[in-house]
This record gives structure tokens, C-alpha cells and sequence, in this order.
């Protein structure tokens, strides 16, 4: 499929919704911040019994370990993998929560560098650095930018491990379903073209349809 | 008074007890994620009755502009300041954050470097990138490390605007009280040392003394 949902901040009911129309078609969900804050323990706990795919807690962590932990903990084990960034380093950061996360069976995820454009004055000059970091902590997974296409294909060729590579910016943000799929992604990261159509079961058969399009022509299978 | 107690996952009985016996010690308090995912938006309300001194939300925001707002859009305005990593850069990120915080009057605080040993793997080495956004952007505060003095001590000579610094690291982290405070810092975040402790208002009496005594030592006054 290729295909994960990102729900940045709906509420119970239009998420049970999405959840139980498009649960068989998608590869998971990944949550963000402002939906985790809206919506309570008890609620998250109805929704997982609707859908049992991959649930992505996009904190987009960025602390010290003991912190990271706190927050991983605090949802209750009701997701099986979580997004931090690569740039707050290993030592007494990533290290403890990679440790937490084997401990657990959670999938842990680094974001490599971002889908906008800030993220050319930073993130990127130490992309070579993250690189490294990448390759000793082995995560389950990578995010790069649906939107910058040579990374994701610099990264699968410059990196010397198995990851797989999860990529946003898909719609508002510029890029179109299966750009990142051809340039060598596994998952593509979509939201609001889904999450704000009035049908958001159509809009997942759209963007699939897309994305098989896509990989008929660039001649890659999944 | 120059104290901002942290709170990364306590209670609703706990933070109340807290937010009782302290408001009027402290300059204010910064939240973690944890505890915005444990406690809901009705309980914040509540809380933010019982004292009404400067609520810090530390999302660690380091996101595209597009969600970071939506993260703080979802605590209802019950902050009055933000900590974001400067490290997702100014285009698309932290433009769109700040116009955001300007319209609402919250205080943005920007992360400088971190107080952990990984930060030197890669924060670090873009120091003086952020630096440079910091004086473009000029911030309300800016987080740097009591754990690392002399950072502290070189922001303040290297910035050209006038910045709040805020400091994490005292307690299990290694700083003592005081010790940031005549780095040059203007605001120690201390968190387990007085949530940890059996008696939460002696606890904040005692770091205050220890800072009062700190700063005879080094003769800067507040």
C-alpha cells in the first residue's frame, strides 16, 4: 500500500470516522500533538479498538531522554511507533529512548530533515552528521520530505542500513502522491487532502490510485 | 526571584497542590508534553485559576509552521509562552510561529542548545546559524543549559538584542542553584528537585536561598 494517514488535530467523531472508513486501505495513522492534547486517554482507547494498524505518535520528540520517555509514556501504550528528531543526538537522548522503545516493541522513527523550506538554513548542514547517528541507532524508520525528492534518494544510496523512509508534504505542502514513493520512500505521509475532503474514503482511493499511476511509470514495485 | 518551576507529567491533585503552596514564590511554570497529554483542557482551567503567573507550554515545537500553530491552537489560550527548536529554521516554521504568537501576545522562546551530553554531537555545531536567527527573529526568551555555563555566558556576550535566557539542567541534570544565574541567565527552570520533593514549598524556599547565596558569591543582581 505505501499509505499512512497523518491526523494532526480532528476530534473523536471525525476521527472514528476516517478510522472506520479507510482502516482496510491505509498502512496506519500517525497522530500529532494538538490531536493527542484535544483528545483524552479514554477516547484514544475507543478509537485504537477500530482500527488495530500502525498508530504513529508524531510527537516529533526533541528532548533529553528522561523527558522523551515521560512523553512516550504518558500515552499508555496505545501506539506502536513514535517520531523523534535526529538532532537533539544520541548521547543521553536518543540512546535512553531507543532502549525504551526495544524494551517495548515500539517502533522508534527519526525525522532526517523536513519538508519545508526552513529547513535548508539548519537541518540540512548537518544532514551528513545525521546520517551517521542514523546508521549507529538503526531506527525502524526514517521521515524525509516527500517534497525534496533527492534526499530521499540520497539517503537510500548514502545509507548503509534497512530503514524505511516515510515522507510528508504530499498536497498542501507540494508534492504529488507516488513523488516519493518513485524516488524511493516506503510509506508516503498524507493529511489534510484527506482529512478535509468531505470524503475521505474517496480521497484514500484517489491518492492510491495515484500512487499506483506513479509507480507504473517511474517502474518501481513496492 | 528569577525561579520557573517545570512540570513534565505530574497530576491534576499534584500540579494543584503545587501551583497552591508556590504561586507566590516563583515567577512562573513551564509544562511538558506529558503532562498536557495526561491532563485535560477543563483541568488546565481550573489550574490556571488557582495562579495566574507565566504559563510556559514546552512543546519543544520543532515542526512546519502550518502544525506548530495548531499545537498551540489546542491548548485554548491557556499559555502566555512557547518554547520551539530553533532548529527547524525561520521559512515556513518559525516566520509563521511568531506572526502567530505576535497577534496573541505569548512569549515565543526559542531553544538555543540543549543541556544534555548529545547536544555537542550536533546542536552545537550550528550555534552560530542560531545565533543568527535568534537576532533576526529576537525572541521573547531563549532556553540554554545550566549544565553548560559557558554557553550561557558566550550567548550573552555574542547576542546583539536584548533576550530573556532561561535555564534547565539544575538538580538530577548537575547544576546547582545559582549557577546560571551568574552564567549570565535571568530564570532557572527547576523540575524534579521541588515536584519530587515530599514538601514542594520548602523545596522552592530552599533553591531560592541557594540562589540568594549564588549570586552574593558572584555579585550580580537581578
Amino acid at each position: 500500500m505505501g499509505l499512512i494517514i497523518a491526523i494532526d488535530d480532528l476530534d473523536f467523531r471525525s476521527t472514528t470516522k476516517i478510522l472506520d472508513e479507510t482502516c482496510d486501505l491505509v498502512d496506519g495513522y500517525k497522530f500529532g500533538i494538538a490531536f493527542l492534547i484535544k483528545n483524552s486517554l479514554n477516547e484514544l482507547k475507543e478509537m485504537r479498538k477500530i482500527c488495530n494498524k500502525m498508530w504513529i505518535a508524531d510527537l516529533k520528540l526533541a528532548d533529553i531522554g528522561y523527558i522523551m520517555i515521560k512523553n512516550i509514556e504518558a500515552l499508555s501504550g496505545h501506539f506502536n511507533a513514535v517520531i523523534a528528531h535526529s538532532f537533539v543526538g544520541i548521547s543521553d537522548a536518543l540512546d535512553m529512548l531507543f532502549s525504551y522503545c526495544k524494551e517495548r516493541g515500539i517502533k522508534p522513527i527519526l525525522v532526517a530533515t523536513m519538508s519545508h523550506k526552513g529547513a535548508r538554513e539548519i537541518y540540512d548542514f548537518v544532514l551528513i552528521k545525521i546520517k551517521e547517528l542514523v546508521e549507529k541507532l538503526e531506527p525502524w524508520g526514517l521521515v524525509a520530505p516527500a517534497t525534496r525528492r533527492d534526499i530521499i534518494t540520497y539517503l537510500r544510496e548514502i545509507l548503509d542500513i534497512e530503514t524505511k523512509i516515510l515522507s510528508p508534504g504530499i498536497g498542501p505542502q507540494g508534492a504529488l502522491p507516488g513523488d516519493a514513493l518513485c524516488a524511493g520512500a516506503d510509506y508516503e505521509i498524507v493529511g489534510r487532502l484527506i482529512t478535509n475532503s468531505p470524503n475521505p474514503k474517496k480521497a484514500v482511493e484517489e491518492v492510491l490510485s495515484l500512487q499506483k499511476e506513479a509507480l507504473k511509470r517511474c517502474k518501481r514495485v513496492l
